[in-house]
């Protein structure tokens, strides 16, 4: 039997310009930061922006962003609330921010479920914050929402690097467009990512330096915005 | 109907005397390289070890151990190669290094049927890199090997502990025994990460100061072992 949803989360996706996930191999490569600091980036350069944290591993960004206390309003779906400039939403509204363990079959229908009661407004980019790797949720958004745009997230760890080769080839397989790489948390001048990224027939799109001062602008997106990290992204926002 | 391989995977247990499950609440924050150093550090103790890498997420060990063309023997079962002093035995003998995704329930086969089929010998210790969080793989592992104790790492970030605190809160739910924390990568003085740990009512075993030597050590047993980031980690090997 087909999901009825399905055919619903066309239609609640239609005033979207473009779907941009960001992604990683791995968890630990700044993912939440970087979408969000670029989901910022965005309304700054005057486009309509949802941000959308789909990352049911650990979501973040709420937690950057510093959300409390604000919620959705319910009017024949959810409306996400408006935050810092963009349209808000994350799984943590379906979810709570409780430890309760999803099995795979659980976080699709949460996943799915929350891909068609939200009800997104005209928007430029839709910035979704995806899980690490490819698991059960990213299979069947990609199944739901076959335009969205890839953009990877790496550090400059050979680990996190053998991640990107996988989820790649993996994206390339199912005709997944991928906007190219980013190295976050550069701890050197070597260009070994570029290199690699290169060789995979990818965009190397930003090597970001390591910024000690996002960890104290966690829960303030002014003071993110105004980190030598937040101005590398916006040159991505800027490109994308 | 019960698995058949349940009732196995106990007697194929029975021989190791203490099962540590290195794990996180998110990935990224070196929990391989924990894990591995660990193992190597307690066979350096005088210790009969084993490593298991079940982390199907991004599977790392074996990049981390150099190792390479090594197989399991089949003997009625797998018998894992020797590598570097420690029985090593991995997922990617299973799945390969390809970009495979597994739909939750094939993970939870993956690592049933590996638990089923490996021959470990006697061992003092069998050392488990987790996938990060809570998945189907960890609920099924805590389901089939209750006893395994729990080593949770985390860096020193505010997001990283967000995911500690619900980790180690469903591991309490399930009953699960937790050796410790350990905050990886320290980048300052703080003593944040062993003041929060210490609120959760958890011990915080050892905080290691981030070691720009540990990437070029990779792949390399005999240097990561020279490390600084390997000396604390011995400490924690004397400790669990």
């Amino acid at each position: 039997m087909v999901d009825p949803r399905v055919n619903v989360i066309e239609q609640r996706l239609k005033r979207i310009t473009r779907i941009i996930a960001v992604s990683s191999g791995k968890g630990g490569v700044g993912k939440s930061m970087v979408a969000t600091a670029l989901a910022l980036s965005l309304v700054k350069l005057g486009c309509k922006v949802g941000l959308f944290d789909l990352d049911f591993t650990s979501p973040s960004t709420h937690i950057i962003l510093g959300v409390e206390g604000i919620q959705p309003k319910e009017e024949k779906g959810l409306v996400p609330p408006m935050v810092h400039g963009l349209e808000y939403m994350s799984l943590v509204y379906y979810s709570g921010n409780q430890a309760t363990p999803l099995r795979g079959t659980d976080t699709s229908n949460a996943l799915i479920e929350l891909l068609a009661v939200t009800l997104w407004g005209d928007l430029d980019y839709l910035v979704i914050d995806m899980p690490p790797g490819i698991g059960d949720a990213v299979l069947d958004l990609l199944r739901l929402v076959p335009r969205v745009e890839f953009l990877i997230v790496t550090t400059s760890s050979l680990l996190a690097f053998e991640t990107v080769k996988k989820l790649s080839s993996l994206l390339r397989e199912l005709n997944v467009s991928i906007l190219g790489v980013v190295e976050n948390m550069k701890m050197n001048d070597s260009s070994d990512v570029k290199w690699r990224t290169e060789m995979l027939g990818l965009k190397f799109l930003m090597g970001i330096p390591y910024d000690p001062k996002i960890e104290v602008a966690i829960g303030d997106a002014a003071k993110l915005l105004e980190t030598s990290f937040a101005q590398r992204v916006n040159l991505i926002a800027q490109r994308v």
